[in-house]
């Protein structure tokens, strides 16, 4: 593959996200001079105080549930109410008519759930320490957490997502993720599902089915692959992508759950063994609640790994446009590359 | 007026921005408890080997023009090009079919402008140190450097934007503010004129000349008012809005740049005093160039300025929502009662 380096800057768009970007080599090191200059992890940070550690749950907010689900002590995952939640489900759902109000917006009462993931009970392991069925538990707690969620008719959407680092937005650095269940269809996922309805209707394909670029590929299971996006907003951003055409994630069965254990394992060692354990956050991309596939015959989920190696600034807050340094085709080559065994 | 504080979330859409911002006191201190953490400012930096200081024109890249224009050493501003620039002005704007692009996605070459405007010969001031005219006249540099970039008929927007401070994006401590020239318009663009037209052939009436809140006014100037907007992504986001409904930054006059310049002045200082001088962006949102005014009656140009005071995690790249802990009407009566004078 020739390098991407050195070229002319280029400005992407991607069909999925509806997004453009620019790339520029001008502005970059060399793909494989990227290290994070902030380290994510604390290892010999105190687990005393930590709220996540096995044996201190009375400082947690209520549990939703754990898995086991008859473990008493010997818990592997618990999935616990936020303690600072975003959105209260407690509150009732009000709407007020936009046209009554002055400010010329509206406004919801603020009804959702915003919910905790522990991804293991001991303080000093990180999600890609844990086997790849441990990884896949984890996902199929999500997928139940989903599950139960769908059952509340207001609820529109569940976001999940991770923060790793303080840097990245982690307040506690216990391994965890979040889950937060919106009364609203967010407007990442309207923008994305209109882009891939208009290149299904213009194309008869699925944008995300017709990703096959050697160029772009890190890794590959039986039943996933991971790529750097032609039109990736960040350096170093990698997707990892379901064979099989399917709109939601809590489709997920067990046996997927491990295969995609697995890669996403893999590809967080790399970005750790690459990057110098960068912060990173990681994001599910599916479809909305109880609209049922063949509603939506376009949409394809996927889970998106955003490591934290620039700073967004005015032209990315203003524009909506995003710099990215590295150009995918070099990214995805150094990942490819880089050595890690488990 | 009513704290808004210790109530229970609440969801907001702006109908300029069409976005979703969720408002979240459990997860807040008191709106005056907010302070940088990590101020942006560097006094005792040096400036001997600073590249935009009176003396060392030399070590940058070619000027555009310079103010006054005559100026040989005694220059007040320079707009010159970017050293490192996001796109080149020496590309050949070609695109690709998107068919014909097995990526699912299309490109076009970088062609653009990336400028950046000096605001200050002298390393140690800011743009606030500045009289209101002279704020007023880099406001000026962008409007000209504006109105020769509209020359270009490739070139579809002008992002003006300032960073200050390393985690808001900035590289020099010198004060300087940004300009990039886009052969694109900007999803932000082009979604704030859709919302903006969806609300006036709805009402008849702009979304911007509505804004009347006496709970959301910060300060007023003859010509311009600043406000929290009532749907405010971030804490203490402030607007600074013409009362003459306008859709081009670049219609200013000198006598408006003036009184511009002092409202923007006595908004980045009561920030600089209330924030400890946080990082923080600003950005003009105009319209797309050599549209005419006629043709865009819903559109009205402000400028944003965002401290950075939180951090984006993955809760926000997924769903593109934002949470925001202090609710609009506290931070407005926050920034109403700071006292500076000047």
């Amino acid at each position: 593959m020739a390098s991407a380096s050195g070229r002319g800057p280029e400005i992407r768009k991607s069909t999925v996200l509806n997004r453009w970007v620019i790339f520029s080599s001008a502005r970059a090191r060399r793909p494989s001079d990227f290290k994070s200059k902030s380290p994510a992890a604390n290892p010999n940070s105190t687990s005393s105080l930590c709220p996540f550690c096995l044996g201190n749950e009375h400082h947690c907010a209520p549990e939703i549930f754990r898995i086991p689900s008859d473990a008493t002590s010997g818990w592997k995952i618990r999935v616990i109410e936020n303690l600072f939640p975003a959105l209260q489900r407690d509150q009732q759902l009000l709407s007020q008519d936009p046209d009554s109000d002055s400010h010329s917006c509206f406004a919801l009462s603020g009804f959702g759930f915003h919910d905790v993931v522990i991804e293991t009970p001991i303080h000093s392991v990180h999600l890609w320490d844990l086997s790849s069925s441990g990884v896949g538990d984890v996902l199929l707690a999500y997928k139940k957490r989903i599950e139960q969620l769908a059952c509340y008719e207001s609820i529109k959407y569940v976001q999940v997502f991770k923060n790793h680092g303080a840097s990245a937005g982690a307040s506690l650095s216990h391994s965890h993720s979040q889950m937060v269940a919106l009364p609203i269809i967010p407007p990442t996922v309207s923008i994305r599902l209109d882009s891939m309805k208009e290149c299904f209707e213009r194309t008869g394909k699925c944008s995300i089915c017709e990703i096959q670029s050697q160029e772009l590929l890190i890794n590959e299971s039986d039943q996933f692959f991971s790529i750097v996006p032609f039109s990736a907003s960040f350096p170093f951003e990698i997707w990892i992508i379901p064979r099989d055409h399917s709109s939601h994630f809590h489709e997920l069965d067990e046996n997927k759950a491990v295969d995609l254990g697995g890669l996403l394992k893999l590809m967080l060692l790399k970005l750790a063994k690459q990057l110098n354990d960068p912060p990173f956050n990681f994001m599910i991309h599916t479809s909305p609640l109880r609209v049922a596939p063949e509603q939506l015959p376009y949409s394809h989920w996927f889970l998106q790994i955003v490591p934290q190696l620039t700073v967004l600034g005015g032209f990315e807050i203003g524009s909506g446009c995003y710099i990215n340094p590295v150009f995918p085709e070099d990214a995805a080559k150094v990942l490819r590359e880089v050595n890690v065994t488990f």
